[in-house]
């Protein structure tokens, strides 16, 4: 737990300064630690910082800095100074990264960035705005320069700008022997790598060799004797969320990255591909639900601003809702118990209708459900539509003809659920698979439309039943 | 895409006989294919099967499995016969993958799991029921026997029940260049690996080698100059989603896996992990719209089944609801304009609660929330609640009482707006809070509270104030 230095900061596989006392059971900090650490900030106690704080892994520190209060945040960093490992902020959310980054001179980020790997680097520049980015690249060395600004300079979510430009290549005609002999001399190879790729000298890729594949090798082997074919390439542009796909579908640890004429340009590994994983699982979670990209650290107007557009389109569909039930005034105030049992068709055919899009959205997300098993699941879904407007048709009819003592209304409701139960599951699938096929991402907008249905369907058909049969119009 | 033998095909690292053709831009396989190994299967067309299905990629065999008609499957299997990759049925619903174990001959299975990774060998064993399991494990090799064993021995979803038995240990005294003889000349290494194990004389785990150290030391040096502490091994009576974070927070690629004596009994794979947290997320996601353990091959009565529960439990609390309107029968009977305007009061409640829950559904299932920062977030979403309270209730009251020509009328519902969503808001963070630190899933039942309270809320706030108001009781 003593200090670090340089050497061990940016490296997640050798040393790690884990000191796993800092968590509680559940996986939160412990309070005693987070206490110390806020009364060492408040009494600029570098000491104590350096001997319990520099040390954390990189993910360690990330939490710390989302658990202790903002104001302390650019103060425990400052205090810090270059014992702060920046690689600790690609592991907080943006909002909180950006403050931090705001309060540092450009030359500390400058000489962090350049002891870096290059993917955290570029995932902290990429935030920065134009003219801090420059400035900072401009202190850094010619190549590293070259390699980070060949990231960034790949449009936001693709493959280029996640790839870390550090990886080892070798020609084809060379031994298993010569590979061994030049990692075992030169010094400037990346922190840890798994495969090593094959070029010829334009820097076309021919191929790639796992490592316990020249572990396993004699000396003597060529490379092209055991290297495999990168299949599995991905291309600069390729979009992140397509690329992960690849990494989950052919368990891949690490992919190479080639340019549009086939040229390595940089690798792509696994731990970037969760990351991605993660974040487009969240994504959908929260659009789903009318929550657009909100971080936990948002302020108040942040937050509200994330929600306050799909409250808008939903008080907009209410009313049109609302003005369903406006056509049977007369019919309600002759029978205030359809006022009692509206709400209960029209949210039960909401709740059947969410359970249904829920499957499909999600099922389109991770490619299980396409144009050959649609049908199938269509027809599935009429018959759970089916099935439950019988079930709680009948259900819901005898409850609410023993409540008002009343069969017709009993009857009315059951029927009235019957169809408002098949049209949450048609919707359920439909309204997702339409928005699919039109290229639109069904998790933004399906709640909407799907309520809707359901919410018009409920209301119109159980009181549009009650009026033609007790004939109120 | 010639036939394929034993060794190339239960390796994903080697050689990938992969046909980019089969799959069509959208990424499901394309119709062409499916309709020729349609035909050569009702033609039993064993040569065409060979030639173009035997050599495809596990997860490709899968997504076809996934494809095609459900009597087709088990025709195909059993035309492969023994060039069909079992390891294929890892990649299927658990429903598809009994459906064909279960027509499958059980010397058949053994040959095949003898032959696989034994976490892949594991995944399929574990859904049979114990007579089989027996009768395939009896026909296995002691040692494989031994290993699957132990593993199954294991309870469900936890490190031991994941992991692979196959690893490659060292003594820490044994130099590099022992080690890489050690791995040249042993034909009964895994498949693939990224780290050499040391253990000692008991196999108590001392440390671990990446590859790359490996590669990059001197043949003279010791294995224990260049090992690595393993603080981040894993017990085998950890949670899977346990083990999950892990690898997420500390970047690890493989971890080993301990018994309660620190002996080392297996190790994870972050392609395991990767699946783990594609699960996870998926549960959390079906779990808040109240769908249970569903599967895409589910039939019309197994998915009903997963969403009954929670469509019963619903109806129970529509009834509660209703039983508050029921309450103001007399004031609806009055001004009708109330029945019509109270489901705007009661859904925009319920859609902001959803909003809030979803976000701290998800921040407690990814850690982000805990006692640390509980105090800042409610506060944030009490203000987010406010916020909204004040602009949907002006704009809700506005248009209201513009439609139905009553200012009081506009004032009431505004009034209701404000408290309802500021309701949702301490619903959507407190429900699920609170259910965390009962012990309870937050993602199961929170949703069912949260409408609850922004129903009865919004029905009460609304009809009350609209009774008292109008003094109409």
């Amino acid at each position: 737990m003593s200090s670090t230095g340089d050497d061990d900061r940016d490296s997640d596989e050798i040393v790690i300064h884990h000191d796993p006392d800092i968590y509680a059971e559940d996986g939160s900090l412990r309070s005693d630690f987070l206490m110390h650490v806020g009364a060492a900030i408040a009494d600029r106690d570098t000491i104590y910082l350096r001997q319990h704080v520099a040390g954390l892994h990189a993910s360690e520190l990330g939490d710390l800095l989302e658990a202790i209060q903002p104001e302390q945040r650019v103060a425990l960093v400052l205090l810090l100074g270059k014992d702060f490992d920046l690689a600790a902020l690609t592991e907080v959310d943006e909002g909180i990264r950006l403050d931090i980054v705001e309060h540092l001179p450009n030359e500390q980020i400058a000489e962090a960035i350049g002891e870096m790997d290059s993917d955290d680097a570029v995932y902290i520049l990429e935030d920065l705005d134009q003219e801090d980015q420059e400035e900072i690249l401009a202190k850094l060395p010619f190549t590293e320069r070259v390699r980070l600004r060949r990231s960034l300079d790949y449009p936001e979510s693709t493959a280029g700008r996640r790839m870390q430009t550090e990886f080892v290549a070798v020609p084809p005609f060379w031994t298993v022997g010569q590979t061994i002999d030049y990692m075992r001399e030169d010094d400037d190879l990346p922190e840890s790598f798994t495969q090593i790729f094959v070029i010829d000298p334009t820097f076309k890729l021919l191929g790639a060799v796992d490592l316990d594949r020249v572990l396993r090798a004699k000396r003597s082997v060529k490379i092209d004797a055991i290297m495999r074919d990168t299949s599995h390439s991905v291309p600069a542009e390729m979009d992140q969320e397509e690329a992960a796909q690849l990494f989950e579908q052919y368990d891949l640890l690490s992919a190479a990255v080639v340019d549009e004429n086939g040229r390595l340009v940089g690798v792509l590994t696994i731990d970037d591909v969760v990351d991605v994983i993660q974040e487009e699982a969240e994504e959908d979670f929260l659009r789903l639900s009318g929550v657009g990209d909100e971080e936990l650290s948002d302020s108040v107007a942040e937050a509200a601003r994330s929600r306050i557009p799909w409250l808008f389109v939903n008080s907009i569909t209410a009313f049109v809702s609302a003005s369903v039930i406006g056509l049977f005034d007369a019919t309600i105030q002759q029978i205030v118990a359809l006022a009692i049992l509206m709400p209960i068709v029209a949210g039960m055919g909401g709740n059947a209708g969410s359970q249904t899009m829920t499957v499909t959205v999600r099922a389109l997300a991770t490619r299980g459900l396409d144009i050959h098993n649609a049908p199938r699941i269509i027809r599935r879904e009429a018959g759970v539509g089916l099935l439950n407007g019988v079930i709680f048709g009948a259900f819901i009819g005898l409850v609410a003809g023993l409540w008002f003592q009343d069969p017709d209304l009993g009857g009315i409701i059951a029927t009235a659920m019957l169809i408002n139960m098949m049209a949450a599951a048609l919707a359920g699938i439909l309204i997702p698979l339409l928005l699919e096929k039109s290229g639109a991402d069904p998790a933004v907008s399906s709640a909407v439309f799907v309520t809707t249905v359901t919410d018009i369907t409920g209301f119109f058909s159980f009181l549009g039943i009650a009026a033609w049969w007790f004939r109120i119009a």
